[in-house]
C-alpha cells in the first residue's frame, strides 16, 4: 500500500471534476495542482487537500460543531487505521521547501521518498519512486526550481512529481490545516518519548475558523493552529505497557506548554516572528484521550479554550 | 457542468435501487418518480430527492443533532461550493406547475432551462436542455397535462423529461425540504439586495421534524419551515466587500421578520393561508454567519428558538 | 434484495483492502475474515462487520460525541429504511452457534436463512442460500466443525459459507456491537407486543466506549452493551394506531427494566454470570423517541444517565 500511488489517485479523480474549482498547471515538468492561489477552491476542494497529505489512508469530513463554544458551525473530523504512516509520514509538514526563489513548508507522502527527517527515520517510515506526491502551504505557485528540487530531493524526475498547493488563508487551505489534529497529537506524543508504533487508531475533531484576510498568513496560521490548540480533541487507541501512556499523558495536551492560553498570532508576535523560539510543546490538540487496547484503561488530558478561540477568530464581540 | 445531467444520473442510480423505496412511472412519456405518494420512500429517498433538486452540487447528510436543544435527535446537514447554482439555480421553489388538472411548487435544475423567473435572469443561472430534471411537492402524482406543461415551457419533449414527487408530509418530502438551510439564506441575501455571485461556498444544518399527519400539508409546509426558521444555522463564505456584509447582517436571518416568533402554521392561518400575506423576509435560517474571505472578518446574527420549536413540532409535553 | 449477497459482495471487498487489516482464512471449506483475533482491525473494520450483519441494508458511521455528557468523543450512528430486515433479519445475534468445541452468539443474515427463530417466523424473515454470511462475536476463530454445523443448520456447503469475527474487546467488535442501537429497540419493541412490520425506517447514536481489556469478555460485554442502554438515543419512524404507539412507548427504553441503573457487568455478575437471569427488557436504548406517520403524532421516552456510563467506561476519575 503506497501513500504516494494513492495520493496520486486522488489528483487524477480530482482534476477532472469541475465542482472542486482546481487549476492543473504543468511547472517545469512537474504537475501542480492549485487549490486557492488563482482558482476559488472550497470545501471540497481542502476535504482532498487533506487526503493527499494523508495518502488516502485516512477519512477527512466536516462535521457539525456547536457554535456556542467553539465559535464554528463546523469542523474537521478525521478518522484512521494508519495514524503513523497517514499523519507522520503523510501528513506532518516536516519539509522545507527551499530555493533561491521559493520557500514553502511541504507535506504529504513525498516525505517518505525523500527520507532525512529524523522523524521519519526513527520510525522507519520510507517509500519508494519514481511517483511523488506533495502538499505545499503558500501564498504562490511553485517556481519550475522549487519543483526541480522537490524531484531532486526524491531521486525522481519532475514528470513523475504532483504537487498540491492552498494558501494557509484560503477555504482549501484552512480545512487541510485543521484535518491536523491526529497528527498534532502523534507528533507531540512523539515528541514525548512515547513509542508511537503502538498507536493503532486515531479520532480527531477540530472546529473550522473563519480564514485570514488574504496575505496575512500570520492570522492564517495562527487561526488554524488555535482552532487544534484550544478546540481540537483527539482520542488514540494504542497497544502499551499502561505506564508508558501514564507517563505522557499529561504532557500530550497543548496546555502542558508555557505559551499556551493566548492566540497563536499573539505568541508568535511576541517572539517576533521566529517559529523555532515557540515552545514545541504547543502544537498538539486542546483535549487528549488515550484508551489501552492492552489494559482497558483509558486516561485524558487536556481542555478546551473557549474564549481564547473567540478572540483568535476575531469573534469576542458576536 | 450541467446540473440537469448531474440530476438525470442521479435518477438513474436511484430508479435501480430498492432500497430507496420509489417507484417509477411513465406519465405522457415522461419519468416520474414516486419517492412517497403510493410508496413509503424513506430517509434515504429524501437524501436522493434534495440531490435531485441541487444538481447533485452539494452534499446532503443526515448528522446527529441535540434534541434536549433542538428536539430531533436527528438533522439534515447541506454543503456545497456552489451555492448560486446549486440553491438558488436547482432548489429553490420558485416555479408554480399550473394546470387545470394539477398545481405543484416545481424545484430542481428544470427552472434554468424554462427561465422565466427574476431570480434566474438576474443572476444569469441558464441550461439548455433537451434533458430536464425537477421535483415536486405534492400528495398526487403529476397528470399527463401538467407533465406536458413542465415539456413546453422548457422547450422539450416529455420523453426528455423527469420529475421526482413527495408529500410534505413524507419521509422523503420533509428531509428534502428541510435540506433547504443554505438556499434560504442565499434567498433571502439575494432580497436584501446582496449580490449572491460573491458567495463562494456554503454550510447548512437544521433538525428534521416529526412528518406532519398524511393529507395535512399546512402541519407538513409548518414544521419544515419551522425547523430552518427556529433551528436552523447557515455560514457562507463571501468574497465582498466587507460594508455590503455588514448592511445586511441583520436583516439575514429570521428574526428580522415580523412575523417571527410563532410555528409558522400559525402566521399562514392568521393569514387566511394566503402564501403572499407572509411577509417573504420570515424564510430564511434561524442563525446566519458571514465569513468574509476578503476582510477575513466575520459576522453572525440570528438566535435558535428551542420553544417555538417544540410547540410546531408537537413536543411540549415531552 | 438478498441480504446474504449484498454481505458477501462487502466481503469480496474487504479482503482486497489491507488499510482494514483483516485476515481471510479458509477453515473447514469456509471463508473465515479475522477482523480482531491474530490481526489488529481498527474502527473501519468495525464499521465493515457492522454493515455485514445489518446486510449492507443500512448506512453505519462514526460521528463525533459530546464527551462531557456521554464520555466518549465519539458515537456510532445508525441509518436504516429497512429496520426489521436489517436489524432483526440480520443484526440481532439470536443464533448461538455451539459445537462440542466452539461457542459464539452469531449474528447476520445467515440466520435468515436457518429459520428457526421464534422472531424470525413470526416476523416472515427468510432468504434461500446457497450463499451466507454471518458474523461471531468470540476471542477465538471457529473451528472447522463450527462452520461445518453453520453450513449443515442453513443446508448449504461450507465453501458457501462466510463468517466474519471479532473479540467484543476489539476495536472492531465493539465498533460492531454499539451499532446496535436501533436493534434493540426494534427487538425490544417486539417483546412489547409491537407489529413492528409497521416500522419504516431508523436512526440511532450510541457513544463507542473503550475497549475492554483483552480475554476480559464481561466487562466488553458490559461497556458495549451501557453504550446503548445508557447513551444511546434512538428514533423509529411507524406507521401505526396510535394507541399501539402509546401502549408500548414507556416501556421501550431501557429505564423500564428493575436492572436499569447499574453497569451492565455488575448486574451480570449479581446474577452469578447467568444471563437468562438478567431482565430482558433491559437491552433497549436510553432514550426513544416514536414518530408516528399515520397520526403525525411524536412520543419519547427515557433518559441518558452519564453517571452509568462513566462507571462502566473506567471514567469516574477524569
Amino acid at each position: 500500500m503506497s501513500l504516494n500511488l494513492a495520493a496520486a489517485a486522488l489528483c487524477e479523480q480530482a482534476i477532472a471534476d469541475p465542482q472542486l474549482r482546481l487549476a492543473s498547471h504543468t511547472i517545469g515538468d512537474a504537475r501542480v495542482i492549485d487549490a486557492g492561489i488563482e482558482v476559488e477552491g472550497g470545501l471540497e476542494a481542502g476535504l482532498w487537500l487533506a487526503r493527499v497529505c494523508l495518502g488516502d489512508a485516512a477519512d477527512v469530513r466536516l462535521v457539525p460543531e456547536d457554535s456556542q463554544r467553539l465559535h464554528s458551525d463546523l469542523a474537521v473530523a478525521v478518522r484512521t487505521d494508519a495514524p503513523r504512516q497517514a499523519c507522520l509520514g503523510g501528513q506532518y509538514a516536516g519539509w522545507p521547501v527551499q530555493t533561491d526563489d521559493y520557500f514553502a513548508m511541504g507535506s504529504g507522502p513525498m516525505r517518505m521518498v525523500r527520507g532525512r527527517e529524523a522523524v521519519l527515520e526513527t520510525l522507519q517510515l520510507q517509500e519508494s519512486g519514481p511517483t511523488v506526491v506533495g502538499v505545499l502551504e503558500s501564498d504562490t505557485l511553485p517556481t519550475a526550481a522549487a519543483v526541480a528540487a522537490i524531484a531532486a530531493e526524491c531521486q525522481t524526475e519532475a514528470k513523475d512529481v504532483t504537487i498540491g498547493v492552498a494558501p494557509s488563508t484560503s477555504l482549501a487551505g484552512t480545512v487541510q490545516v485543521v484535518a491536523r489534529s491526529v497528527e498534532t497529537a502523534m507528533h507531540k506524543l512523539h515528541e514525548c518519548g512515547f513509542d508511537v508504533r503502538n498507536v493503532r487508531s486515531g479520532w480527531g475533531v477540530a472546529p473550522l475558523p473563519p480564514m485570514a484576510k488574504p496575505g496575512d498568513t500570520v492570522a492564517g496560521i495562527g487561526r488554524t493552529n488555535d482552532a487544534i490548540l484550544y478546540g481540537g480533541r483527539v482520542t488514540l487507541w494504542v497497544d502499551a505497557p499502561q505506564q508508558d501512556v501514564d507517563a505522557v499523558i499529561e504532557r500530550v495536551p497543548s496546555q502542558s506548554s508555557k505559551d499556551h492560553g493566548r492566540p497563536f498570532a499573539e505568541v508568535f508576535k511576541d517572539y517576533g516572528y521566529d517559529f523555532y523560539k515557540v515552545d514545541p510543546l504547543l502544537f498538539s490538540p486542546a483535549v487528549v484521550t488515550i484508551v489501552n487496547l492492552r489494559t482497558g484503561q483509558t486516561r485524558r488530558s487536556g481542555q478546551l479554550a473557549s474564549d481564547v478561540l473567540a478572540r483568535s477568530f476575531g469573534l469576542e464581540a458576536i
